[in-house]
């Protein structure tokens, strides 16, 4: 490609709307622009990349036998209905009338079309199984789109589905998948790891989403450096931090704790390690029987150095649609303002439950439900009844891993896929079924496989720069090379040795862009650095006198000279295994 | 590919709505799924062949320097208010609400995303001319969605769109879009038209549509064989049938003809030729002033076996906003119901417009404005007034041709591209200039081009199809070629060149199916003809035997044996020049 040929835009200072490095550098490298809040025109230098991500996904897919169909934007409601989800899902899903009055949505993902198509077009074991995917448009409408592509509206999605005749069926077409994006996300170039995830409320057996790694991803990942254990925190399994609880020693006392509110200020306060202390947190569940409301309090205990895990919390049997509880419920339940609860002497009677590490404590410091005091020496069985016990917290470094091989670590990372085995989630409302071996009719099985094509952009951005601009990845790159000439309009030799490499790249196979815009040196440099195309090609008389180009590498410090004649050799060196 | 990996999924016979036999034959060929009303699901079948036809038309398109992006399918109304199409176009425009209730439409087409871009990122004449194109997904809520693909929903448009300094510039990116649309429609081996289209009420200087060529086109294309005359029936010329008016011969006389309303009837009745007969048309034409709306009836006189153009009719000054008049306004006019009108002795004052043909007429036949009475020997000048004179009918094929280069023919055809000299349109609206050579702001002038890619599909097919299924041409083809083997489980030998067949044409590069489902050869052969794959090699242990494979064209009466080892040549031979 030349470059006056293409459309290159880009922009000195990022829009004032754009808080992340990702959304900065692809609004000032001129990859996307923004038509509405979070929609984006994807400009010609950002589909590249797009296109790049989506052949890679599709070769792969292809590869583990999933064959690739297409299913529309606006799906009719009937097929949301039927499973409940036109119901279920919040104003996240858009929904449009045509001109008859009849209800759609805009798709925002397709388990209704594909088990609408299977269970017509599938009456047989001997068609089982199969795995369609599409790489489509998608729509959420958001309640606050931000961070450019990272949580845009509508966006691109490869969703996959894949349909088994029992559950044996549907963990290898999920671990096929598992593998196939294992592939995927190396090919693509970036670091990723794969965790197990929360299951939510489709439960089944099986979950794994897989990230990109980057310090600045929203989500907590655990993971084990000595096993494979990977969890995303949400599902991590946290361990007891003890064998057995040891044995009471201090005797139960109030203490004065006038104004510490906070376990750091009440361990502080009593010269007591903050490990020994445990925090309250208050919950309420409301149930409807028979047309009458009626209102539990829960209180939940965790070590006071410690973070509930609220998907946890909403395992835990009766939690399920928990709700924090509010001041007035606080005060009415406990006598005291937050900040002094615990379980002893609560003033009406409240369900406790204490984290399993909390439950192993021994003369621990927890509020005494009166301002400004707490108890020291508390203990379980002495001076409180045995609590429940149920893992509510988020692990930390150095936890015990779950697989007893090692201890736990922590990085972040940018949810780009999610794999899922469904079972029979949507093929029982839908019917989808399929005559077995013995004519009779049976469920099938099913797992759905997502990667987010325009979300990968921003992950490898966050991944990927430095202050110069976007460091591409040779496979992902909008262009693998750029050849940059100083003054070829002036310059014969110049001129000439150009057109001979792009020309010689281009037959080679090489995606290589020639900026023949006759843009200042400084200007060009600063434009490619900031796009990040990954290999640079510097063309000047003054090499050329002594027989060399430049190369630099995008996270070179410095630049190379190569012999001219051995340029080319040189660079499909360094793209071989791309 | 092998069948078994694939999807195939074809049927006896097509679902009762399917109206046309593209509809039917896509359905039975398992290319296409009915998800909603107007709305398909591709299946992967029928996504081979969206994909052939997008890479077809992105090369070329690359080829003539368009640069491809993606623009988004929601976009915020506010830009179709700048341009008044949030208004005028009805309820085709799709609308939806978001969750903060903003108005959003489905993109039916981006003239305006397009030109919100251009207008922010191109400042300078230097950045001009600059054509931009995407491949995406449409939506137009049509009132009676029918025949599949041709008149979907939502459907598949490839839009371009060129920004230029002046008029010459847009005219000469004009001509690059038609040239590349002659080489598209070529490359897809289809037989097509391009016709100068009616401008519309843009106006603007110029406006072609590409039709492929079928029988069942709903459009009537104009051309004549011995020059490069063509345009679509609503803009073909209709010169006068006479150069000058013959003298009167006959005198003007009320005769009785008792129930005959029609020309035809008419002309039979008085034994007089059709072509000296005139009929009426009777328009309204309502226009308000301060509030007050006044109506003016107006009077249109075609020759007997003429019939009206009504895109003609509104270019005729004062008949823009023109309807029928109703039976009661006639009668009111003209004191007799339709099939006795004519301009002599109205009972209100009317305004006459003649067809060339009819001003140029004497003695004619024309209804009196009494039931069951005609009048004979009408002439113009003595006994009605000279009448305002337009064209205003359809040409009919030996009609003379605008370019006075031989006589018109017609034909049908399928709109599939269109290509259109918007001019300042856009740019006007959405103020898109950029500052010209002496820093002073102009406004751009700009073009856009569009080919509905899936429309393609059914057009290909209205073309090409046989009493057993369709026929693909090569180019645009699921597959190019299908090996069937006969007793593949059975057979050794078969199985053994099946494979080395299949495997050394995949080498090849051609887009070949292998047939490894097993079927009967009468199902399997059935289904290949349906589905409309345009090379089959048939492998058998007969054939073997004598060193021999089975080659048939799906055009070709019968099959020819082609020995083993030519094969391969053979079949790359026919695929030259795809």
């Amino acid at each position: 490609m030349r470059a006056t040929r293409f459309f290159i835009s880009t922009l000195k200072e990022a829009p004032a709307d754009a808080e992340i490095v990702s959304h900065k550098l692809m609004m000032r490298a001129g990859m996307i622009k923004r038509l509405g809040s979070g929609i984006y025109n994807y400009m010609p230098m950002g589909l590249r990349v797009i296109r790049k991500v989506e052949n890679i996904v599709r070769e792969e897919m292809n590869r583990a036998g999933a064959i690739e169909m297409l299913m529309p934007i606006v799906q009719p409601a009937e097929l949301w209905q039927e499973t409940g989800r036109w119901d279920k899902m919040g104003p996240e899903l858009m929904r449009v009338k045509d001109r008859h009055g009849r209800d759609y949505i805009i798709q925002p993902t397709s388990e209704e079309a594909i088990t609408d198509i299977v269970r017509a077009d599938i009456k047989s074991y001997r068609q089982l199984p199969i795995n369609f995917y599409h790489i489509q448009t998608k729509f959420r409408d958001e309640r606050r789109p931000r961070f450019g592509l990272m949580r845009g509206r509508e966006f691109t999605m490869k969703d996959a589905y894949s349909f088994d005749r029992d559950l044996a069926g549907m963990q290898q077409s999920y671990q096929v998948m598992y593998d196939a994006y294992v592939r995927i996300f190396n090919r693509f170039g970036l670091q990723f790891r794969a965790v197990a995830a929360d299951n939510g409320a489709i439960g089944g057996s099986g979950s794994h989403e897989f990230h990109v790694i980057a310090e600045t991803g929203e989500d907590a990942l655990v993971y084990c450096p000595s096993s494979d254990y990977a969890a995303n925190m949400e599902a991590a399994e946290a361990l007891p931090l003890a064998d057995e609880r040891a044995p009471a020693q201090a005797a139960l006392q109030k203490t004065a704790t006038p104004g510490k509110a906070k376990c750091e200020d009440v361990a502080e306060f009593l010269g007591l390690p903050l490990q020994q202390t445990v925090k309250s947190l208050v919950l309420a569940v409301e149930t409807e029987e028979k047309e009458k409301v009626s209102k539990q309090i829960w209180l939940l205990l965790l070590r006071g150095d410690h973070e509930l895990n609220e998907v946890k919390a909403a395992k835990v049997p009766g939690l399920a649609n928990y709700r924090f509880a509010t001041e007035a419920e606080i005060i009415e339940t406990f006598g005291t303002p937050p900040g002094y609860l615990g379980p002893i002497n609560t003033k009406l009677p409240v369900k406790i439950v204490a984290d399993r590490t909390v439950a192993l404590m021994s003369d621990f410091v927890c509020g005494a439900n009166e301002a400004d005091f707490h108890f020291t020496g508390a203990n379980w069985g002495r001076d409180i009844p045995e609590p429940l016990v149920a893992d509510l917290r988020n692990v930390v470094a150095g936890d015990p891993s779950p697989d007893g091989k090692g201890v736990l670590a922590i990085q972040r990372g940018i949810e780009v896929g999610h794999v899922f085995q469904l079972g029979t989630r949507y093929s029982q409302d839908m019917k989808a079924t399929f005559l077995d071996e013995n004519g009779k009719p049976q469920l099938m099985q099913m797992g759905c496989y997502g990667i987010g094509v325009t979300r990968i952009l921003g992950a490898a951005i966050e991944q990927n720069f430095d202050d110069k601009g976007i460091i591409w990845p040779t496979a992902i790159a909008p262009f693998e090379v750029v050849i940059c000439p100083m003054g070829m309009d002036r310059s014969e030799a110049v001129k000439a040795e150009t057109e001979k490499l792009y020309e010689s790249l281009l037959a080679a196979g090489v995606d290589v862009i020639l900026d023949d815009r006759g843009e200042r040196p400084g200007a060009m440099f600063a434009d490619w650095e900031l796009i990040g195309v990954p290999h640079r090609i510097v063309i000047g008389d003054r090499g050329l006198k002594e027989g060399n180009l430049e190369y630099l590498g995008r996270r070179d410090a410095a630049a190379s000279n190569i012999p001219v004649q051995e340029m080319q050799a040189f660079i499909l060196q360094k793209l071989q295994g791309k």
